[in-house]
Parts: structure tokens; sequence; C-alpha cells
């Protein structure tokens, strides 16, 4: 059973628990649940974990090495600076998506720049929650394909 | 019955029909329909189309007015280009999934913008033709939710 | 008797037929029509063309030759990215007024940069469908002192 | 009745008294006397005003409040350097049109930045001393609409 | 018996009919002509074609394939802006030859980058009309020596 | 009675206890006191809180909501190159004033760049150890105000 | 009895008398009355000057040599374009405190870079009036803590 | 018999009164006193004028017409600023020496650039107060050779 | 005796357990035994740490201070991005001295950039893990000399 | 009898006698036969010459006045980065086709300008060891043209 | 027995004959015998050489090929505008390692940059003398490991 | 008795020798005469020596040391792009005064950086041959005042 790490960056723990008439009322609880439920129905699971500190998201990376086959990833502002993040995933050569609840490509000049990218197998932005799922089902097809 | 517009820019009527060892051997027509199966599967129809014009590709979103609910557009090089596909996807104001086969952000500097993104509602790359069957199911939600 | 080319840019066949809102109730038929009007009270004439092509509006700006003495050119986005429409305007040696609806230097970066403008006699910008025989009066006016 | 400011930047009280060959006959006088006949025909008045000095100008634009219903602004080379003039014309709320004699986009680099252009109404260049008479029927035109 | 592509870019085809004094008196058929005798003199055949439009060009690179087994290339002002005329030639892996009339290196600053030169053999400019034909005998050489 | 969190970044644990003759006598715990001192003075409250760890600032604002009504933050080094801190502030929404002890605009070139200031109140710096105190009756004025 | 110059730039001087419902009702009267109470209070004294003239404004700094122990200078959009007010300021060796209004860091990038800033002992931003009577406060403290 | 204006901007009018360990004791009198020396040394006269204000500055350059031969100019600060000032000596057509007391190619880089330099006959700089001496003496004998 | 603390930063952990075939079979424990035996040799003593936090990093700096004589800094990736990691370096004043694997000039552009050489005694690249014991031998000869 | 001077810049001796898998086997000394050769056939003489030295490159152009009627060079690396080499070249005035063996356009950043370029008749990039006999070609076309 | 060649540089020449109490009194004979005698112990010998002129210090490399199989090189300013000597190492393929006497990280910007370093197999700077030493060690060990 | 050398860079021998009517009729030989004269008559002598060669004008400027207590040196076009020679002259500490025939501040752009200034004592250019007694003049003064 394939298992996929879904790992959320800085001040993504905040989502859907205040300015619901901004971002919605989906909270970070309610997409890991989603993505669970998602991964479940096509016979994957999928374990989830947030930080809002750079090193702890390195050490997730890390650890996933042997326990999980795929990283869905929305480094959140950390993607646009950090160098660190980036090499963790070369290191762990383990396929990773790329997920951005927002469009960041139609966003301020400092967020058009991905480090993530460098290594990510693809990018999915500007869908809300519903970027995760698509993550998750695209990285289960890149493993069906390459196993 | 919703409708969207697969519309398909220069150089990928090329796709598959050569260079199989490098692209593999998915044909824009298979990619085509693909697009028309997976949309019929969720009650709707997608009309395809491919130019390597970038003046027939604006008449096509002109075209898409009042016939198409959405669009899903790979612009292939025009995207880093084209001020003028820009503008049209504007005036139009039909959602657009932008879609590429590469991860265009691992790649040559001058395919890091895209003038497309600054009005889609949201990229997917990296993924193949997959990339657009996960556009239109995206696009579909995006106006299930609007409507 | 003068005859004049007004030629028009992608998209700007769009002008008035939607967001009246936005754009106004001004067609470009009805541009047209007052840039005809304004030059047969001079005493000249206007021929009117559009395209979404970059390559058609070279060829119109090429056929130019021999049956017209001025240009007006709204290149629409093109302006921004054409180096090939600014040659063509240089290699028929016919004087061009460039005009834009909007006032282009107030608004994005990438449309304050005008290739067309580097071979213009002049430029006009902000006073929407104004600008267009603003320009043919600019244009007669120029053409009176040369003769 | 309107009246209008027709404001002239540095260096431009030179004009026509010297290198006739160069820049023509035209005078400052002259433009002055043109302007306030052209305003005439259109039932407006204008009044003409000079300075090479940046504050001077400053306050004119500041002593236009309540005046004035409109200003046509030559700045002169301090078009491309002077924050303060654009701050002054944002703080009095007056509708602006910025003229220029030469093609300033087909010069030097450092002429192609104008901070005026961010608060103006629009941009006549190229046109000698035509530009100024343009550029009061294009402001009657605006205040006459927005009236 | 060996088959090269002569392909021009936009406003080629008005070499020589007008401005004899500034471009000389060859014409695009007199090229073409040139082309096609120093080719037979050599037992290859030439095929010449001009267009304004970059999607013709693209589509013309595109029918290449199969019949033709290189391509001599003046893409005019595109050189300078196409990724499409670029990803054209990658894509049919038909080896090119850049010509230029001038010594595009020589001229303004947005003539420096050409998007050709990353997949083209090689470059000839400055040498005016005689290019062409340096540029024939170079593919077949070329040719000769992969073969 | 109001409360207002005064966040401290890295490096700013080591003032005053080393090289007294640079940085003067002056510790963190000190000036954490005179803000208490400070503010109750005001009627106000102040917790202190310092942390070398980006994630840890990041926690701290999360933290802050509905427990501060506002945020003195000296980010230090994080100024310049966390978007996430920045992000962190926008999403709790309590209002936040930017203080540096020294004048970071006279300085090295890779400090004049604030992510904090895009979405904080003010900026204070320069003034040393009273730019803390400076904040926090700046802070209570604008709370005051807006209550 | 210590004496401030409290100097300010171009457009200050409209402050409050017009659109009161973006820059409030505080007029440049009531800033410096509050500035001399203020002063007062501590037991200094305060000269207040507004010109909309940068020569006016160097002229002033250079005045106050041998009358003022300190400057508090708002020097408007002559912040980011003068050099000879900075240059002003070095000769003089008067210390200054630089002030604004609003945060010209959360401003557009003409407004990031201030010359002022190299030469004075601080500066606050984005307190509106109130910065100015904190201005006065820091310099009283600073002149305090050298003598 | 020849006549030179030695013209000085903002800030030199301090030149010697003060900090005379770092700038010396000689004033700008003692400065304009060699001038005038020295030309009627070698048979000319010099007329020496000050102004911190840009707008003076253009005004004298104006007035110079039909009175001096030549100018000397240390345009300080406003060196780097104005192209207002470069477009009336340009307007003049007066030949004009730079001069600079200190080398500004060794200080900031907000100081290597001049818009006098570009219509300037030559300039020269580092040689403290002897710079305007040796500026007149190289006019003169331009001034010389072309009579 | 003299002790050195040998600091890694983050993925550094993972050196030689996994892709022994590109990154060789040399550990971080490996590496940290020969840094100690190393210093052992020539009389002195290592400590060796690792952390993917740039927080904790930031610590043990500090906690070298008293402790440490030296400091060997490989901070990875948080070479080219960490303004705090400098800050902290510039903070304890412990003579460090910079260590990286891979010849870093030789890589992408954004590893080009070293906070940590700003403030560091030396850099020393491209030897692989010899590097350090390299590093070590240069910081002792330094204490000697400076003692 | 015309004389063509063919001159090689540094690095360019290596040619042939190393590394045949990568350069090839033609050496340096075939090229200059070749040269010989072609040159012969077309009834005219070529001089060979070779250094590694900037200034001696330089010395070998000056020599060339009144001995050679054209200069073939390849500048090797000076290309990027001689100013003085084309200072040479343009005070000697005798025609010159730049040749490079590969086309730099295609390589690194650094080798996308060439100073030679500015006072080249053309360029000639790509084509390997025939591009030395293509430029004689080219040269003696234009010199019998021009005589 | 092992054979590397020490190759300094402009201006090392000088190094310890002058200026003593900046650059210690350490000769460039003296680094020389430390590099004879280091390598000595070590079983190897060392040949120096020293120039201040770019194309001998090619010529020097090229002359290596053959005798020496390793490069220790302080290219002096040539490091940092010399794509020729880049060449030259890259052509004779003799492993080399980069000596810089300075921290050439913590000076000038314009000293950033080297070209030695794309080709080299790693750096050591800001050790002085001892870098010369640490440099034949580095060499040894890695001409060790290859064998 | 005070010695100067004068140091002459690339291309300077070719002075007055050709193309009279471009710079005229004074040749190098006819400006080192000027010198000796101009230094003779102030009681000083001057050395010349011209060279195309980096190295040969850095060994010039070793050599100088000890012999000569003044340097003046047109660089040419090393000017801009040698760091040697302006380390070569910081070494040997040797007051410089930089000369240039042409105002380079009014040609390319990349004739503007001079790092030879960075160094200098002053420049002086524009004056053509008369630069170089004005520098003759400038360096005895500074001379004397030094003693």
């Amino acid at each position: 059973m394939r298992s996929i790490l879904v790992l959320n960056g800085p001040n993504l723990n905040l989502l859907g628990t205040r300015q619901p008439d901004v971002y919605g009322l989906v909270t970070l609880d309610m997409i890991d649940n989603d993505c669970i439920e998602h991964a479940k129905s096509q016979g994957a699971q999928v374990v989830c974990h947030q930080s809002n500190h750079e090193g702890a998201l390195i050490d997730a990376i890390h650890a996933a090495k042997g326990h999980h086959q795929g990283i869905v990833l929305n480094a959140g502002a950390y993607t646009h600076t950090s160098i660190a993040l980036m090499d963790a995933l070369a290191s762990v050569e383990i396929p990773c998506v790329e997920v951005h609840l927002s469009n960041i490509h139609a966003r301020e000049d400092f967020r058009q720049l991905s480090y993530i990218s460098k290594v990510a197998l693809g990018q999915i932005c500007g869908f809300g929650s519903m970027g995760y799922t698509m993550a998750i089902s695209a990285l289960l097809a890149h493993l069906e394909e390459c196993s």
C-alpha cells in the first residue's frame, strides 16, 4: 500500500479558523481529512504534517525516506526563500508535487520564484484546497507509471 | 450541459508523432480524445483546437464567448511572449486553466514568465498529458462552485 | 485627396460589444465611422482595418505603400512585443501616429515599452476613442507641413 | 466659462528665440497665444505660465486649485525626475494632460520614464507646438464628458 | 539529391523593391534564384519560402520534416522574440543555419538576443545576400560530414 | 487593559552582555523592563519574548491572536529575508510596529529591504533601545484612535 | 534652551485643507502648533518652515547652523530624489530625524529609496502627524545623551 | 575680451567656512578671486555665481547667452540628478567645462553618473580648488583654438 | 587546550548514508571523527554539532562563546540565505572558517552568494570531507599567530 | 595581389594536438594551410599569426596597416573582454571578419558579448575550421565589391 | 615523483618587499620556498612562476602539460576578468586549486566573480601565504585519490 | 628634481600618424615632447612610455617605484577592464593622475567605468593632448602641497 506525506509549511495551520470571508471555512484539518479519504479511495494512505519551522519541515522530509513513496508539499512562504528545503527534497529522492492554494504567479514579484519547483515533479496552484487531492492523484498516477 | 474549449498552441500538433523516445507515444489526438471522454464522464462536453498562429489562438478565444464556459489553455511558447493572448482571455472573461506538459519552472529562465498566469484561474504543469484532464476537472469544479 | 490607413491590432475588435460598463458603448465600427467622417470633413479619406494576427498587420502596412499617405496605428498588445511591426513601419516609410485608448504609461510595467514609438511620428494615449480623430488631424497637419 | 492652466517647465522659455534651424521659429509666446485663441474658439480661457524652478511649478499647480478646471503640462526635463510634481498634481485633483514637443519615447533612455504620466489623463508627444492645442481640446472634451 | 528549405521571415519580401540606395537592388527573388543556382551547382536543390506570419513560418518548418535535409533561416525580427520558432526547429530536428543580412551584433540592444541561435548549427551575419549562399555551402558540408 | 507583545528576533538576546563599548550596557532584560514600565504608566501591559528561531517567532505571532492587541517587532536579520513572518503578521491581523536599534537604511544594501514593512503600521529605526518605548506609545495611540 | 527646526518639503502645505476624507483634518498649522507645544513641555523651542522649493529647503538647513541644535525633516518627495538635501544635512552637521506621515516602505518602489536616511539619526514613518512629536522627543533625548 | 561664467551649485557656498579640518580653509570667495585673477592674467574676465536652487542655475545659464563665451560649472549634487541643467547647457550652446573638487569616480555609486558630462567639453575632478583655474585655462585654450 | 566547534547545517546529516555512488561512503560521523582525531594530533579538541534548524545553529554559535576559540562552519544552503547566521558570527567574535564540500562557485547562480564569507576568516571549498581538517589546521594556525 | 591576415587569439594554438575526441584532429597548422590554399585559389595570399597575448594581437593588427587589406580574426576568449582589440581594429580601418569555431550564442552567458562585433564586417560562427575559409571568401568578395 | 606548478599572477611579485606593516614581511620568494619545502616533505616537487602578463600565464599553463600533474594558481586580479585563463586551464585538463591571500568574498563586488572557479577543483582564500601549502596538500591528496 | 612617468596604454601609439582629419596631426611623440618641455619649465623631468600590453604597463608601474614621484596615466581601453592595473597603482603608492583625450563620460556605456579612478588622485578628460600637461601641473602642485 502506497503512502504519501502531505506536508504544509508556515501559516497554513491558520487556514479556515479565521477570516472565513477571505479564505473560506475550510480548515487544515478538513484538508487533511479530504486527503486521507481521497487517498484511501485510491488504495493509498496519507500522513499529514504541518510546521511553521523550516528546520522541522526538513526533518520531516528526511524522515519520509523509507516510509513514504511521495510527498505533496505546500511550503508556504518558504517556497520562495528556502534553498535548504529544495536540497532536502533532492537528497531523499522522493517524488514531490508542489501545491499552492492561490495562483502565486498572479501575486507579488517575490512569490514568483519557487526553489521547490526546481526539484518537484510538477506544480498545481490556484485551485484552493482542491489542489491537494489533485496532487495526490497525480502523484499516485506517476508512481503507478514508474513501477 | 457545460462546454469547455481545450486550446493548444504552437508545436503541440507534433506531439507523439515523432521522437517517441523523448515525448512518448501520446499524440495530440489521443489527448483530445481523453479530454472528450473525461468531460463526458462528468456530464460536460469538450471542443479541441490547435494552432501555431498567435492570431488564430486569439480568434479562437474570442469565438469561445457564448459557446464555452471554460478554457483549458496550453499556449506553448506563446505563454512566455504573448501579452495579446493574456488580453484576449481578460476580454472574454471566461475562466481559464493554464496547462503545461513539462514543469516549466525547472527549465530555461525565459520559460519562467507566463503572461497567461496573470489572468488564469490556476496553473498545472509537469504532469504530461494527464494535466489536461486534471484541468478539466478543476474547471468543472470551479464552475460548479460559482453557479 | 489624402488617404489614411487606420489600423487596429489584437482584441480591439471586441470594443463596445461587451463589458459596456467598463469600456463604454463605443464599438470599433463607431470609431471607424468617426474616423471616416472626421477625415472627410478635412478633405481626406480613411480606410479601416483590424486584425488579431501580427503577420496580417505587417501585410497591411506593406500594402499601404502607394495607397495611403499616413497610418494611424493602435497595435494593442503587439505594441510592446513586436519588433517586426516596427520594422514594417520603418520599411514602408509612411508617417505613423501611435494611438492607445488608455494611458499605457500608468499601467503595468510590461506596457511601458513601445517598439512602435521608435519609428512613429508621435504618440497619443489616454483619451479613449477620441484619440483616433486627434491622430488623424495631427497626421493631416503633418502631411500638409511636409508637402 | 472653463479655465485651463498651460504650464511649461525648464528651458521651454528658450523656444524659437534661438537655433531656429533646429527648433523652428515658434516661440513660447506664439504657443501661448495659440492656446489662448484655441481655447477662446471653444468658449474657454487659458492662463499660461512658465518657470525653470521645480518649486515654482509646484506652487503654480497648488494655486490652480479653485481657479482652473484643467492643466496642460509640459514639465520638460522635470518630467523624468520629479516625484514632487507628480504628487502636486495628485494632491490638487485637477485633470492634467501631459504634452511633449518631441516624441520622448524615441529619444535617450532617461527620457522614457515619466512621473507625470502616473497621474495624467493622457499623453500627447511628438507633434511640436500643435500638441498644446490638441491637449486643450482633449481636456475640454474630458471636462464636458465628466460634467 | 539533398534538398534545403530557404525560409525568410517578416519584411524580407520588401528587399530591393524600394529604397535601392539603402538596401541595394537585390530583391528576394534574386536571392532565391542565387540560392537555387548555388545549390544546383553543388548537386542539391533549394525550395524558397517567405512569410510575415510567425505561425506560417512554424507551419513551414513542420512541413519541412521528411522533405528537406536542412534549413537556411533568416527569421528577421522574429529572431529576437520568437521562442515558438526556436521550439519548432528543435522539434523537427533538421539542421538549421541562421542568416542575417546585417551584422545584428552591431545594432540596437534588442537585436542582440537570438532565440534561433540556441538551436542553430551556426550563424552568418553581416554579408548581405551573399550570406545565403554561404549558409547553403556550410549546410551541405555539414550534411556531407554527418552522412 | 490593553496588552502588547514585544517580540525580538535573532541575536537580540546578546544585547548588552558583550562588547559594551560597541552596543552599550543596555541588555535585552533592561529593554523588556523599560517596555513593561512604560506600558504600565500608560495603563497597558506588555509581554516580552525573544527567539533565534524563525518558526518560533511565527508561532508567537499566531499565539498573540486573542491575547494581545498590538505587536512591537524587532525581527533582526529575519526582517530582510522572511516572507513567512510577513505572512504571519498579515494572517493574525494584529497591528504591528516595526523597530530597529540602528538606522538600517544607512547600512548594507541587503538590510534595506524589509518584508515586515509591507504589513506594519509604521517603522521606527535608529534610536537604540528608546525605539521600543516610542513604538509602544505609537501603538497605544493607534489603538486608542481606532477604538 | 534647545531649539529645533521642523522642516517640511513639497506638497505638505496642502495637508488637511483638502480631501479631509483621505488625509484627515489635521493641517500643517496644527502639526506645527503641536510641535511647538510638545517642545515647550520639554523645555525646548521649535521653529517651523515649509517650502516646495528644493533650493529653499537647502537654504533653510544652511541657515539652521548656529541657531538650531536639531532638525526634524519631512522632505516629502525630495526624500527620494535629492542628493543635494542629503549633502546639505551632512555639511551642517546638525542631528536630523527623518519623518514621513505614511509608511513609505509599503508604497511604490520609487519611494523606497531615501537619500535623507543616509545621514539621518533615525527614521519614523507611518504614524501620521504623531510622527513629528515622536521625532522631537527622540531628538531631545539624543541631544541630552550627547551633551 | 573673453568672459567666462564660473557657476557653483548646491552647498558649495559652505566651502571653507566650516569644518576647516576636513575641507580646508579655502572659501568660495577665495576660489572666485583665484578664478578672477587667473583669467585676468590670461586677458579674460570671470563672473562668479552660486545658488542652491536648480532653477536659479538654469536661469543663470540662460542669461549667459550673449554675455559669456564659456562656462565653468560645478553643479554639486545636481550633477547626478538634473537633466534640466544638461538641457539648459545644450540649449545655450556655450562650451562648458565640468569641475568637481573631489574625485567623484572614487565615491558612492550615485555620484558616478553625471548628466552634465553628456554635454560638457570635458571634466576635471579630484584637484580641489585648483580644478577651477585648470578649467579656465582649458576653456580659454579651447576658445582660442575654435576662433 | 584549544577547543573548536565544528558546526554543520541543513541536509549534511544525510552524508554517506545514501546515494553512496554520488556522495561517496563518508558519513558525517566519519567526518566528525576525522576532525576530532586531526585536532587531537595537534593538541586541540573538537566538538561537533549538526542541525537542520537555522535557529538552532544560531543558538549553537551563541553557546560557543567562552567554550570554543574557533568555529568551522558548513552552513549548507543557509550559507546563501541567512543574514541571521552572519550576524550571530559577528556578535560572538569567534574566528570562523567556512567550509563547503563542493566547489560552490562552479554551481548554480544562487549558490554564489555567501553571507558567511562576509565575516569569516577564510573559505575552503571543493575538497570534500578533507576540507574540514584543512579548516581545523588553518584555524589553529591562525589562533597560534594571534596569541 | 590581395593579402589577408588570419589572426588567432588565446588557446587556439592547442587545437587538434590534444583531446582529439573532443575537438577533432584539425590542428591550427592545418587550418592555416587551408586558409593559404583557399586564398591562393582565389588569387590572394594569407599570412597567419597566433598569440595568447592581448597586447601581441593588438601589435599584429597595428602592423597589418599597409600590408594586409583584410583581417580574419578569431580572438578566442578576448572576444568577450577586450575593448582594446576593438579599438585597435577601429584605428587601423582594415575590414575584419569575426570567426568562431563554435556557435558562441548557444554557450555560456559571458560568451554572448562580442566587442569585436561592434567593428567587424560580419560574424561567422559554429562551422568549425570551415569558418576560416568562408571568412576569407566573404572578405575577398567584400574587397572586390568596394574596389 | 609528482610535480606541481605554483603560478602567481599580477602584482604578487611585490609581496613583502614593501608596505610590510600592511602585507607582512613574507615575500613571494619565501612563499615559493615554503611551497618547495612543503612538497618535498610529501615526496613531490614544485616549480614556481610569476608574471604580470595574462598571455604569459596562459603560456605557462599550456607548457605545464606533460610536465606537471597539478597547478596551484593565484591569478590575482586576472581571476575576475580573464575568460582566457579559464579556457587555458580547461584546455590542458590539469587539476587546479585556486588560492587567494585575502578573503575575496569579503571585498569589493568586482572581486566576487572568479572565472578560475568555474574550472578549478576547489578554492582556498583568506589564509595568507599558508593557503599555498594547504593547496599543495589538497592537490596531492586529490592526485593520490584519482590514481 | 621631481620625476614623472607619463604612461600610455593600448592604441595610443597610433595617434596622429593616421586619420589626421579625425584625430588631428598631434602624434604621441609630440605629446611626449610637450610633456618633457612643460615639466622642464616647472623644474621637473618626465619619462614617457607606451605599450599595448597590459602586463608591460603593470611592469612599468612597478618599476616606477623609487624612480618617479608621480604617474600620468592614459590607460586607453584598459581603463575600463583592468583591475590588475588598478591594483598595481595601489601597490606602488605613487600618486597618479588619470588622463583621457576624449570625454569618456559622453561615449559608449562600457567606457563609463574606470578602475583607474578608484585609486587615482583625479581625472582629466575631454581636452585632447592638452590634458597631459594639465595633469603634469596638477601632479606637481599636489607633490608640492604634500611635501
